[in-house]
């Protein structure tokens, strides 16, 4: 996203799911810089869409989370759209409390949030059994709410970002029951941008290659499968099935390695690989994220 | 659950976690008849710990979900204690909007519920752009709400059975946009329950097994690995990998295959992946669920 020094570029937002201050707009700083213009979209799809019809440069998209697993609607938008992946970023997903300027922890009464955030605090709540959880319909909006209301006995539970964004004061900071809860986002991009752009990383830097494939579910077809890899020595880091609905025992698999999709021992892989698969897509290749 | 004639017995509840009428619920009574009793709880911990601890004979948990994946939290549980599967069931996630009797459709301005539940109905919203969306903390206790208040302006979104039970109207059924939406639970028993109660299936009925191992994260350990399945004709029906926090390169994996523990092929094959493997543990043979 830097422009070149002496062009002038009309700077096209990134695209995301949720308000502004989400977890997606941690993400999308994390990949982009803390200046990064954003689309907030209402749903996964139109987030696709606006990068698809060019309303957006890019789209970051949540893929997994430690605790609640793959994000199987992101995967199948990846296998509708042309979008490769060009980036990844995991973002641990940190619940702060955040009240109007002014409001002491004492004061709060009520918290409102996303269930979802309310229940990943469970411990806080029970140290502090006087404050009411109030649910919410996302955890930046709640943030949004109880600052434009001026609420004087109300706190919200949301990211950093949303606070800053809103303007709101963090009372108190990490207050999630479990550290160990991150998310993987995607940056994509339109494939034209992504071949004018190429991405660069350190020379020595290890990449990630993920790809989507189905076979038939007779005995020992996945076994076949990743044979195409271990006798290349390619170093898998993510391997999960998914039963194809409607076809029963055919599974799509979804699968990541440690290599560039253009190495040589990959492509020889990928092409053993498409004896075996019904069906192959490669949704990107992208330096592996710290 | 079945008591034999003539012997009297208590009946214990089965754990959930959630509210009456949450989907769990709907889950229980799929595996155990409409008339089980039923012992809700707020944290997924308490549910295996109400099992483990005797004060429900059983526990129904979420496993994975066709839209957002496999449920981690439960499978750490599942490794943390000793509480063998014996069944399984998929329950479609059917939204239904439910009123209090009398209230007509065109009288609904306000729908509460969860915001996941909201957001899986956002085509019933697009077509109904005069009704205001809700967040509340679960959807059968939205139900409860409007209900219990006598709201005459108002509806909820939740399953049938939140329905039943608290008696709402439903004034339309399956609002959710996407029909695709499965959840898979488990039934839970204790060890010295499962053993004096020996799960009976049709004789040519098939088996599920289900496991956890993990491995270095070395090229071709997972294929190492599968091969003690492949080599057996043991056709696996899901297998996810999952990275191990705080141990990077170590992955723990999910395998389901078709087949009983106790059969002599699966016992050759735990015997092989027992070399292989840092780590191993069966958590269940059961019936393969419909």
């Amino acid at each position: 996203m830097s422009a070149r020094p002496g062009v002038k570029t009309r700077v096209k937002p990134v695209a995301f799911q949720g308000a502004r201050g989400a977890f997606s707009e941690e993400a999308a700083r994390q990949l982009l810089g803390p200046r990064v213009a954003v689309l907030p979209c209402e749903r996964f799809e139109d987030v696709f869409r606006s990068l698809a019809e060019g309303r957006a440069e890019g789209a970051v998209v949540p893929i997994e989370n430690t605790l609640a697993g793959s994000v199987h609607e992101n995967y199948d938008h990846l296998q509708a759209f042309d979008l490769p992946i060009v980036a990844e970023t995991s973002v641990r997903i940190v619940h702060n409390l955040i009240a109007p300027a002014g409001v002491k922890f004492r004061a709060v009464k009520r918290v409102f949030s996303h269930p979802v955030a309310l229940n990943q605090c469970l411990d806080f709540f029970a140290r502090h059994p006087r404050i009411e959880r109030v649910p919410f319909y996302d955890t930046a909006g709640s943030v949004k709410m109880v600052l434009e209301e001026g609420l004087k006995d109300a706190a919200a539970i949301a990211s950093s970002v949303a606070a800053e964004i809103y303007g709101g004061h963090i009372l108190r900071r990490s207050i999630e029951s479990d550290r160990r809860n991150f998310t993987r986002f995607f940056l994509l991009r339109r494939p034209e941008y992504a071949r004018r752009h190429p991405v660069r990383a350190a020379r020595n830097a290890p990449w990630k290659t993920s790809l989507v494939f189905s076979t038939r579910n007779i005995p020992g077809a996945l076994f076949r499968a990743l044979s195409a890899f271990a006798l290349r020595d390619l170093n898998l880091t993510k391997i999960e099935s998914r039963p194809l609905r409607g076809k029963p025992w055919e599974y799509l698999f979804y699968l990541e390695f440690l290599e560039r999709a253009d190495a040589p021992n990959v492509q020889n892989a990928l092409n053993h690989l498409r004896e075996l698969a019904d069906f192959l897509r490669v949704l990107g290749s992208y330096p592996k994220g710290a």
